[in-house]
C-alpha cells in the first residue's frame, strides 16, 4: 500500500512523537546499504576461507579489566574513550573497542588443546565513544585475520599476501594501492649500526619517524638533533631512512617470490611501534585524493601474557569498513547493492493473491527468490515497480492464468516470454 | 608450534594474571561453534531472501526514550531489564533488547519513500539484562522476518509458509514441529457471541487462556468464573476453546493451499496478546522432551504510529539462535562444524615454507581454500593434525617437490593420488 503523506497538523500538535534518527555516531543499514556491508564481507570471509582462516566470534560486551590492564595508560583510554559502565552485579563492562583482546583471551583460554599455527580471522563489530563533533563513528565493522604461534618469516609473508589477494577479489589491480613494510628488529638494527643505543633515543627516533610524511625536512631534521643531543647523526639517519636497502628484507622477497610487487620498505613506518615486534606494515591507496591507509598490522610476541600462558606469537592486520567501502568507490569497483528478487508474481486482484503465492512457492523450487506484490496498487503500477527494483522476471496472475494454471514468464531485461505450466516456469529459471 | 603447558607455580604466583573467561551470560564462539552460527544464519538468510525479503540491519545502540515510549510498564522495564546507561553527552543509551522498534523507527524514517508492501529481515544480536542465576543469555541472535504494509490474509499466509520453510530447508518434517494460529479478531468474536462483551473481562480471559496448559481444567474453570463473576458461562466458554472450528480460520485455509497441514487452531495462544491486532502464530517442537515454542510472531496495526506517522500494517516474526539450535540437535539435523581448508600443503622443513606458500596460491585460484602447516612439527604430525581435522586433500612439499615442481596430492578419503605440476593438480580440485 502506497501511503499518503501524513497532516503536518497532526504531527506538529504532537510533541510527544519519537523522532526516527538513530542514536548519534551509528548508521542505519537500509537494504541497499546493508547490501554493500554483506558483499564486502562476503569477499572478506571467502578470501580469509581460501587461505585455511577460520571464522571466530566473541560478545561485543567484555569486561572492563580485559582494556584496563596494560597499565595506567590503558585505563585512561578505556575511561575516556570507550562505553563502559557498571552492570548491576556491579561488574564493570566495556563495549569492545578492538577484537585483539577478545581473540588474544580465547586463545590463551585453550592454548593447551589448540592445535598452532592457529588461522582465524573474524568481522566484529567495534564501539569507541568519539565525540560526535569529529564526524568520526561510534560503531564500526573491522576485518581481523590473525596467524597465531609461529614466528616464521613466510607467516609475515602470508598475512600481507591475504591482505592483497582481498583487494585482487575486490577486482583492484597493483596500481590502487601500495604495501609499505618496515620490521622493527631492523630498525633496532639500524639505529645501532648508527651508533644510537640507547632504547629510550630509539623509541623517541620512531615516534618522531611516525611523523615524517606529516612535517618538513627542515623540522624532522631539527627535532632529530633534539632528541640526539647534537647534529652528527642527523644526516646519516636521515639517509638510512630515506633510502632503505629493499634487498634486505625477506618478508619483500618472500612476497616478490609470490609474484606481489607493489610492496615498498618505509623505514617510518611505525603503527602503534610500542606495540607490534616485528613486521609492521600497512596498506595504502595510491589516489591522490585519498591517500589514507586501508589495511595495517603487524606481528606481536606474546599474546597470552596477560592470561598467565606462555608466549604464543602472532601476526595479524585490521580493515575496516568504512575504509574498504571508500576504496571501492574511490576506485569504481562497488558493484553490490541490488537486493530485488529474481521474479515478482503480479496478482491483478487481491482475490487472485492466494494463488500467486502457490506459484511462488513453486518457482522457489527452482532455486529463485520470489516476490508476490500484494500491494492495492494497478498492474501497471505493479510492473514499474519491478522494473524500478531491478527484478528480472515478472509473472501476471489474473482470472485465465488461475482457470487455466498457464503462465507467462517474462524477463524484463531481454523482453523474451515463456509461457506455460509452474513446473515449465521453473525450469527455465534454474 | 605445539605449547608445553605452562607451569603452575607461575600461575599461582602471579595474582594479577587476568581471567579468560567471557562476561557473564555471553558467548565465545570458537571456529566450530561459529560454523554452526553461521550455517543456521545462512539457512536463514536463503530462506528469506527466496521469498524476496531484504535484508537490514540497525545499531545495537539506541535511544532508550524507543524503548520507553510505551508507558510507565515499558519505562520499569527498560529499567530493570535492559542495558540502559547514560553516555557522556548526556544521552540514554539502550542495548537493543528487541528490533521491532529499531526496524519500526527505520520504516517511519522512510514511509512515503518506501514501495509498500516491504519485506524485510535481519539478524540481529539482541541484550537483556538476565539476572545470572536464571542461566539465560544476556546476548543471543535472532531472525527477524517482517512485512510490513499489507493487511491482505495471505500476508499471513506468506510469513508462516516461510517460517515453514525454513524448517523444510534444515530437512525437518511436518512431524517434528506444529504449527499453532490464534486470531484476536476471531476471539473477540467469539467473546461476544457468548455474552461477554466487556473488553476488560475479555483481556483477563485471554490472560488466563495463556496459561491453560500450566493449570489443571479444574484451576482453569475456578479462575474463569472468578473473572465472570458466575459459573454460567464457563462450559461454553471452555468448549469453544478446547473444540474451536478449523474450517473458519482464512490463514489456516491458505496454508493448506500452499500444501502445509501441519497447522492447529489453539484459541488459548495469547503470545503478548496486547500487542498483536491480528493473527498470532507460534511453531512448537513436537519433542516430547523438548516440546517448547520455536518460532513465534503476529500482526500488527500501527507499527509507526508512536513515530507520528500514518497507520502501517505489519506482520512479522522472530526465531532465536539457541532455540534453533536445539531444535537440530534434538532432531539429529545439524550437519555444520566443519572448518578445515580443503588442502593442507605440508612443507618437510620450515625452508620449504615459502615454495609451499607459492604452491598453496597456485591452487587457490581452483577456487579451493588452502593452508599451509608452517608448524615446527615433523611432516608425520602435521599429516596426522590434517586428518584430524578432516582437511581433504594433503601436499607434502620436500626437496624433490622443489626442485621438480612436481607434487603429490593425495585426497585423504579416499586414498586417491594425483602427480602434477601446480596447473595439473589445481584443475584436479577445481
Amino acid at each position: 500500500m502506497q501511503l499518503p503523506p501524513p497532516s503536518p497538523t497532526i504531527i506538529l500538535m504532537n510533541k510527544d512523537f519519537l523522532s526516527t534518527d538513530s542514536y548519534k555516531g551509528v548508521r542505519d543499514f537500509y537494504p541497499e546499504d546493508m547490501a554493500i556491508q554483506r558483499y564486502m564481507f562476503d569477499v572478506w570471509g571467502q578470501t580469509a576461507e581460501s587461505f585455511g582462516y577460520e571464522r571466530y566470534d566473541a560478545s561485543i560486551l567484555e569486561p572492563a579489566t580485559l582494556y584496563k590492564a596494560k597499565g595506567a595508560e590503558n585505563v585512561e583510554m578505556v575511561n575516556e574513550q570507550t562505553y563502559t559502565f557498571t552492570d548491576r552485579g556491579n561488574r564493570e563492562v566495556t563495549l569492545r573497542p578492538e577484537m585483539t583482546p577478545s581473540v588474544a583471551r580465547m586463545i590463551a583460554k585453550r592454548s593447551r588443546e589448540l592445535a598452532f599455527p592457529v588461522r582465524w580471522y573474524s568481522i566484529p563489530s567495534l564501539y569507541r565513544y568519539e565525540r560526535a563533533q569529529r564526524g568520526r563513528l561510534r560503531e564500526h565493522w573491522q576485518l581481523n585475520c590473525d596467524l597465531f604461534g609461529s614466528d616464521d618469516y613466510t607467516a609475515d609473508v602470508e598475512l600481507i599476501a591475504l591482505g592483497y589477494q582481498i583487494f585482487m577479489n575486490f577486482g583492484a589491480d597493483e596500481s590502487m594501492f601500495e604495501i609499505l613494510i618496515n620490521d622493527r628488529q631492523e630498525m633496532t638494527a639500524l639505529y645501532e649500526s648508527l651508533g644510537v643505543t640507547n632504547e629510550e633515543t630509539q623509541t623517541k627516533i620512531t615516534r618522531l619517524n611516525d611523523h615524517f610524511d606529516k612535517i618538513t625536512e627542515e623540522d624532522y631534521r631539527k627535532q632529530l638533533a633534539g632528541i640526539l643531543g647534537s647534529t652528527e647523526k642527523v644526516v646519516p639517519i636521515l639517509k638510512a631512512i630515506t633510502n632503505p636497502s629493499e634487498s634486505d628484507n625477506k618478508v619483500k622477497n618472500g612476497l616478490a617470490a609470490l609474484g606481489i610487487t607493489n610492496v615498498r620498505l618505509d623505514r617510518t613506518l611505525a603503527r602503534g611501534f610500542d606495540y607490534y615486534t616485528g613486521t609492521i606494515f600497512e596498506f595504502k591507496d595510491t589516489d591522490e585524493a585519498n591517500n589514507r591507509s586501508l589495511l595495517g598490522g603487524g606481528r606481536y610476541d606474546n599474546l597470552a601474557g596477560l592470561f598467565g600462558e606462555e608466549k604464543i606469537a602472532g601476526i595479524g592486520f585490521g580493515f575496516g569498513d568504512v575504509t574498504m567501502r571508500h576504496f571501492l568507490e574511490t576506485h569504481d569497483l562497488m558493484t553490490a547493492g541490488i537486493t530485488a528478487p529474481d521474479v515478482m508474481v503480479i496478482p491483478t486482484e487481491s482475490e487472485y493473491n492466494l494463488h500467486a503465492h502457490t506459484l511462488a512457492q513453486d518457482l522457489r523450487k527452482a532455486g529463485a527468490s520470489v516476490g508476490v506484490d500484494i500491494s492495492t496498487k494497478k498492474v501497471g503500477k505493479k510492473l514499474d515497480a519491478a522494473t524500478k527494483n531491478y527484478v528480472t522476471h515478472v509473472v501476471v496472475v489474473g482470472e485465465d492464468e488461475v482457470k487455466t494454471k498457464t503462465y507467462e514468464l517474462k524477463n524484463l531485461a531481454t523482453n523474451e516470454k515463456t509461457t506455460g505450466s509452474a513446473a515449465e516456469l521453473a525450469a527455465v529459471l534454474e
